[in-house]
């Protein structure tokens, strides 16, 4: 494997700082940009952040679903507690509840293990393949496209693993225009060595989840290990510390209002570059849409569960999952309706369009073209996506019945999800089940789902559906009572035993619900493979919708970055308050005293004693922060972030470690459509509260002289 | 009746500013602390204020159960829109809303009649009667002491209301030190002169309650009409305008942070001169309890109610008020904890204690004993309180059975509810039973207070209820089900031939719950007699204590304001931002830009079209506060209010109106017991915003004019 990749990336250059505070930009644009950095306050020099194969991005990983950071040299990995939540739970059981009390190991031996598939993945190669993957694909369209991508993206990936050690994918830049394959060195051997009491971690939990003022100290330290010969190795007693190519150093002192924050992390998915059409559909259609068969479904499950415990509590975490996703929407739609996202991007692309040259013109209007035909069916696929999603034995048999199917071919030209790998999972989906399912709410379910679909217009409806499922809710109630009454899917033994036949590829012993998962399969991979050619049509096509908005941004001075997609980003701008609401201001630090304020001893406001006492005793020693008169908890920043960065390191203008994101605010939850610099916050862990609680509350002296910061013991 | 009536109040002297943001003074108080309030701002003479029968405080009235202004020489009234809401209401109906849409009065002759029991009332007179009233009290003690009180003060009332046109009613001041005679003359020709629509006065609803920033337009205008003679009359066309002895003037501009403001009205009742083991018992006991009380009938009726809408539909307004309830006592402890109110009282009384004379200290000491014996029986009376008020068929049968017994005397020696003109209100009652009653539900209820009672102590149980209801929950539920089995009460014309029998004093037809409300009526009536005799011992004993407290207090170099009663008070103060929790600042006023904010269309957030039109062409006149650069609709103040002061006019330094008083912020909820400058604040609409809706948005030019004020049209 190369530690060294050339990377070559020409973006667009940088003019001014018209768009300073937004941007999750890759580190090669980062020397483009240098005179909008220094501007806002950075000291160092911007092309040293160009690579994010060297120090000092070379620190920055993955880890869990989120992102981590090396802070010394011997493998101490700093990311959220939440990420590093399932760590600390494998380490949890009968007369042990770390979660409760926290952990701190005193040495190295005391270091507990990580759940086997915890990894920490450190980026080492990062690698423009466009060539390589567009190659077969140039010439043809739809599907045929999209096949020849994902065969050459699937080539790319196979010859870059067999090196070992390795995990390997090819992600697209700017929506088709460029790939890259991202090559990340997989560390397995992962141990437990600090975290934080819940009380202090989880400190104001799903109350306080989005919210500003906040006061958690979401942090944990882990450490890396590998094999004796410095290679990703197995958990074993014999493996060493892994040192890491680079560690980042925290700072001695901290930010205040107005100071230059920089973060570096890896962001999900964002949709900024998205068309006008897309932008109003999402605003004017899917987030109402979703919403309302949302709100739909959570009342059909309160309203089946009123009277029956039992059946509440199985359906207990799809209504808070529901209800979760439905003030997501809700809160994604108010913010773009806020922000006047659709009318902006609307006379932002009739701009690029009056200025765009021909050739990309021929092709954005296909794009337009490709995009409206999606949404001649946008209904009926919203409820067929929810008809999987929100039941369970549908779902479990419309997944043996396609495990049977994919299991008749070779295991390489199975579907993703279907292979041998995957059977673990699905077996595991398959017994989980009985613990969430109840037959009248599942019908129930339906019932709500499927009469909205039974009053969409003929050209909606597909054949087999209607066949399945009656044209009327009287049919349907009677084809629901049939299925329901008489599958035996509802019975654990009997799914597994259809398990080990769909695994083999072998013929299923009968049952209602698999006749009617038969019944549906071709409607169903009909969308699908309607979905593949679309998707290979629009990635054929949006790379000339980018490449009339960078021209287009040229003109208005401005860089342009990518949509985020899990590669590493950087963002840059400045601890800032935040004025939501009218006559509303919110500090950009918090402090210590404000966790006495909302502690009520019950969870999730129960700070530990020991805090409460250090708090009362003001025992701060050197954590104070002048401006707050105390020592600071979390603060706000101006950053752009999305999810994915949860635990990603905050840096000052000197790139000393000051902070960890862990959350956003309320009123960005819409950015990762717009990013609207009035609301748009990230919130994050101060080091000082971190230190703070390391050196004087739940003392750690030995972690805090690896991290090279004073310790009073 | 005379107009002026001789005020001799000797209160104590005021020094310096120690409380300069605290107190609800009585008028004739404020040349005492002229220095504090001129220190504070105020421009006028403060000798001008201290007659309340005088202007300009003699333009503050009564209305409803708040309090209004005159502010105009032809009767009209400023009040709150919550306060009017009956009026407006009165004058809605089929095929009308005037809630819903507001009312503009176009002349005099379309001013709409208010609902005839509604009255404007002016003080006319405040009479010193302290002598009168316990002269025959002296030398008694308890159930005497407070009988002979309440025969003197009978007796001025009806002496004071024979001049008819007046009513009359005998306060006390300093808990049983002075006594007042209080004199106010009845109007009862009101009518509906101008209302914004619901979604302007009411913008908000519960939501918003308590809450700030705030965006009400919580103001309603009526008119007091009298007779051609100018006495006060039944409503009549041939009624005139009343001419006030005096009316408020509008300010033409407005207040920004840091300015002075004062508010006059009539506040209910504060707990603040209670004694430390009150405070204690309050914080350490009472709230507490009747949080679990209240949360425990909450989840009752949400367990009787889940699976049995109709249930739920009979219980929704108990369930909200119980809600209300443990809502607002959860605000009060939060807010007495947060200031320390039980440490801080106790030490004050500490120092009061010590330096108090030998004859206040053994009255002190009695009543402190009092209040002790009281404590030893509080879960008990606090069970049995709930006992009548939260069942619907229990609570009828107890009042039948009272009626009963109280209509076998003459009616003026009956208890107060019980006689003749009680009669209606108890009817009414008798009738809501039906709407509001399921048997399963007050079952569950009475089994929810009942167990708890069961687990008392020997010495606070009462033999009459142990015999009814047994002494384990088994024997309970045998009692509840032959009880509820068997009565007819659940009949409304079984409860009204009873409650024919029960007003002419005969024995009712036999019934399971009457003959429970006979067998535990004598136990009721020893506690209420214990009740009286308590009040009238502390009536007797509470003086010392004040005189204690208002010599520790001169030490002090501070005033004593007596706790309010429902009798006019001053509040001085200023425009002040509000600093809740960490990082959270509030600004004192709000901007019509905060309405747009909120709203959503959809009740209570529904702002009327043509004030949203108005806003989005910023058509702000000469309306616009330059601090803030638009038109403000509430602000902030710390002055000092409690229920009661709905609809007090807020004045400016040169005594014009500028503001009308509608709510307090959640944190003051506690202020009932402690005023913490720190969290105290009080909500007002600011006359701008009153005054650009009348030009520019339901326009009202005639009135702006009668107001003194510029109208554009």
């Amino acid at each position: 494997m190369s530690r060294r990749t050339a990377v070559a990336v020409a973006f667009v250059l940088a003019c001014g700082s018209a768009a300073a505070d937004e941007g999750m930009w890759l580190p090669a644009q980062l020397p483009e940009i240098a005179d909008s950095l220094r501007a806002a306050g950075y000291q160092g020099d911007p092309a040293e952040l160009a690579d994010l194969t060297r120090a000092p991005l070379n620190a920055v990983v993955r880890v869990g679903g989120g992102t981590g950071a090396f802070v010394s040299p011997e493998g101490l990995v700093l990311t959220n507690h939440h990420v590093a939540l399932g760590v600390v739970q494998y380490n949890s059981g009968e007369g042990r509840d770390l979660i409760e009390t926290g952990y701190v190991a005193a040495d190295r031996h005391a270091e507990l293990p990580a759940n086997p598939d915890y990894r920490v993945l450190v980026t080492t190669g990062f690698e423009n393949v466009t060539g390589r993957v567009l190659a077969e694909a140039q010439g043809r369209t739809g599907r045929d496209y999209y096949d020849a991508v994902d065969r050459a993206s699937k080539a790319l990936v196979a010859e870059c693993e067999a090196q070992g050690d390795v995990r390997c994918s090819v992600e697209t830049l700017f929506h088709g225009r460029d790939f890259y394959r991202v090559t990340q060195l997989e560390l397995r051997d992962i141990r437990l060595v600090y975290a934080p009491p819940r009380g202090i971690g989880n400190y104001g939990d799903e109350i306080d989840n989005f919210m500003w003022p906040r006061h958690s100290g979401d942090f944990t330290l882990l450490r890396a290990y590998v094999g004796p010969d410095g290679r990703p190795a197995d958990p074993s007693a014999d493996n060493v510390p892994y040192a890491p190519p680079s560690h980042l150093r925290l700072a001695r002192d901290g930010l205040a209002e107005g100071d230059f924050a920089m973060l570096a992390g890896y962001p999900g998915i964002t949709y900024r570059h998205r068309t006008a059409a897309e932008f109003d559909e999402q605003v004017n259609w899917r987030l109402p849409a979703q919403v309302e068969v949302l709100d739909a479904l959570i009342a059909t499950i309160e309203a089946a569960g009123a009277g029956n415990a039992d059946a509440r509590t199985r359906y207990a975490s799809q209504l808070a999952s529901l209800k979760n996703g439905s003030k997501r929407f809700t809160g994604e739609l108010e913010g773009l309706l806020r922000s006047d996202a659709v009318r902006e991007r609307a006379e932002d692309e009739r701009g690029m369009l009056a200025a765009a040259d021909g050739t990309d013109l021929a092709a954005i209007r296909a794009l337009q073209a490709s995009i409206a035909a999606a949404s001649a069916q946008r209904e009926r696929d919203l409820l067929v996506g929810y008809l999987g999603s929100q039941t369970q034995l549908l779902r479990a048999a419309l997944t043996l019945e396609r495990l049977r199917m994919e299991s008749a071919r070779p295991d390489a030209e199975r579907e993703r999800g279907y292979q041998a790998r995957d059977h673990g999972l699905i077996e595991g989906q398959l017994r989980q089940v009985q613990r969430r399912y109840a037959p009248e709410v599942e019908t129930a379910l339906l019932r709500t789902l499927l009469t909205r679909y039974q009053r969409l217009p003929d050209a909606q409806r597909l054949p087999e559906l209607d066949a399945a499922f009656g044209r009327t809710p009287e049919a349907l109630d009677a084809v629901l009572a049939r299925l329901y009454g008489g599958t035996a899917l509802g019975t654990e033994a009997e799914r597994l035993a259809r398990f080990e036949a769909a695994r083999a590829g072998r013929g299923m012993e009968p049952d209602p619900l698999l006749d009617l998962a038969a019944a549906l399969t071709p409607a169903l991979q009909r969308l699908e493979d309607a979905r593949k050619a679309r998707e290979g049509e629009q990635l054929r096509l949006r790379p000339a919708y980018m490449h009339a908005l960078v021209a287009w941004r040229r003109q208005q001075g401005r860089a342009v970055y990518p949509d985020a997609n899990r590669t590493l980003r950087v963002s840059y701008g400045r601890v800032e308050s935040l004025a939501p609401r009218d006559a509303v201001r919110y500090a950009p630090l918090t402090r210590v005293e404000g966790i006495v304020e909302k502690n009520t001893g019950k969870a999730p406001f129960d700070a530990p004693q020991p805090l409460l006492d250090a708090i009362a005793a003001r025992r701060f020693g050197d954590y104070v922060e002048p401006a707050i008169g105390s020592v600071p908890v979390n603060f706000l920043t101006n950053l752009d972030t999305t999810g994915g960065n949860s635990g990603s390191p905050v840096l000052n203008a000197r790139g000393e470690l000051v902070g960890l994101n862990f959350d956003s605010n309320w009123e960005s939850v819409s950015a990762s459509w717009k990013f609207d610099p009035r609301y748009k916050r990230a919130i994050h862990v101060d080091m000082r509260y971190m230190r703070w609680l390391m050196d004087e509350v739940y003392p750690a002296p030995h972690l805090l002289r690896e991290l090279g910061v004073p310790a009073a013991r």
